[in-house]
């Protein structure tokens, strides 16, 4: 495995190669990471990994700060799983000058971008700029982030990105909670109860299964169970998988997305449901 | 030489190719493009031009509907020049649906984008579409309209295109007229009076190589000038051609630049010069 830091190192390993199958993280990797990584892996291509916390993607009150950086330990995590390049710029390297082009995605006032303004602009335009620096024909990424997938794919479409977009399965830890570097934020308490975003996404899933259409009435209630349990919810919606927008009356393949913070640590996580 | 519409002829065409030179079009070929496909051949690459009249960078009032649109002759003319493939697509094909992912450039209020809210955003777009659709190494692009230039370069720089940006020279009638298709919406009159625009143009360059400091002045002489031979007049403005802002004091490197209306018809042109 070899471990590139600038542009140019970059574009040397990658000339010649096969071209590569990507995962874009910003570090401190798990097993939801490493799920990707091997998902990558199947598909025959090498692996090229990033690591990078993107600052162009937090807003000022945010975490870009304190953020996990562990770079040591995810290289030899990556190693482990068979990865051939790991691409871990500086961001003077990604920015060397302001960024001044920007991807202004649709959607980025909806769900998280509602709660994080820019934060889909700076997602896209670090992902374009990764994809035009790797030129992956296949790229991997997570549902945890359910509103990044759904609008990476549409960014390849309208941009003509010759690349598939592979969606890796959300990782949960045994009690349910998806598996997230922030979750290291939490204390002790706030880990015990953060498992209770996950069961109220599964009650609403339940609920739809078993035919109800109150779709305003399941949010509120989910909403107020969370509350109950001191937790800061910025939203708690279901959506239609094709659009991310609210569902139509006859659409049977949702997805029940959720935001909510316990303390200072913000935490998402959703669901898929196919209605019969 | 082929001509092919569709998208997956395209990327059929491509499959094995050596990276090639690209040259956008919005078709009705003049010298002017012609020069610039000569230039994208002397590169020895395979030559690749797009004829397309993009809706996106056209405002609501523009001429969007009545652009010229030759493409037999286009055609012909191109494969006079040695052109190994022609990428004409309908609207439908490059936009199957609203474009929402748009490319937000800088300097969008400065110059022409005063005047054509949204029209770089529109270019910025159509251009990473069609980069991403033939994934050229070089393209090719007039300084006639310096600003797209300008813009596409630091497109290139700030997104990672892995795309060398060659600037063409602008081609001249004889009495100094920049070539475009718009001076075909030219009365006789107009036409005569046209050439104007570019006399004013060397008089400013002049004035500056004789010493003159007092840009603004000389920007008001120009216009006024124009004003008087019934051009109405967007703009008049002597740039960096470092930032195309303001320049500083000590800078030498300049480019005047200018956009007026002989009645309907808008003409742009733009003239460089070094101070010693």
């Amino acid at each position: 495995m070899r471990l590139v830091q600038t542009v140019s190192e970059l574009r040397q390993c990658l000339d010649g190669l096969t071209p590569p199958v990507f995962v874009p993280t910003m570090g401190n990797l798990h097993e939801g990471h490493l799920a990707l990584t091997r998902q990558a892996r199947a598909t025959g291509r090498p692996v090229v990994v990033s690591v990078f916390v993107n600052p162009l993607q937090f807003g000022p009150d945010e975490d870009y700060a304190r953020y996990p950086r562990t770079l040591a330990a995810d290289c030899a995590l990556l190693e482990r799983e068979g990865v051939e390049l790991v691409f871990a710029p500086a961001v003077q390297e990604l920015y060397p000058e302001p960024q001044r082009f920007m991807v202004q995605p649709p959607l980025a006032d909806e769900l998280c971008g509602a709660f994080r303004p820019g934060h889909f602009a700076g997602v896209c335009t670090v992902v374009l700029k990764l994809f035009n620096l790797v030129r992956p024909a296949v790229a991997v990424f997570g549902k945890k982030d359910y509103q990044q997938l759904f609008l990476i794919r549409a960014m390849v479409r309208q941009l003509n990105l010759p690349i598939d977009i592979l969606a890796g399965e959300t990782v949960r830890a045994a009690d349910g909670l998806a598996l997230s570097s922030r979750n290291a934020y939490l204390s002790p308490e706030q880990r015990a109860e953060a498992p209770r975003l996950y069961r109220v996404l599964q009650w609403i899933g339940a609920r739809l299964a078993a035919g109800e259409a109150d779709l305003a009435e399941l949010e509120a209630a989910a909403r107020q169970s969370l509350v109950a349990h001191d937790w800061q919810v910025d939203y708690v919606s279901i959506r239609s998988q094709a659009t991310l927008l609210a569902p139509q009356p006859h659409e049977r393949d949702l997805v029940v997305l959720a935001a909510a913070r316990l303390g200072q640590t913000r935490l998402i996580d959703n669901l898929e449901l196919s209605l019969p």
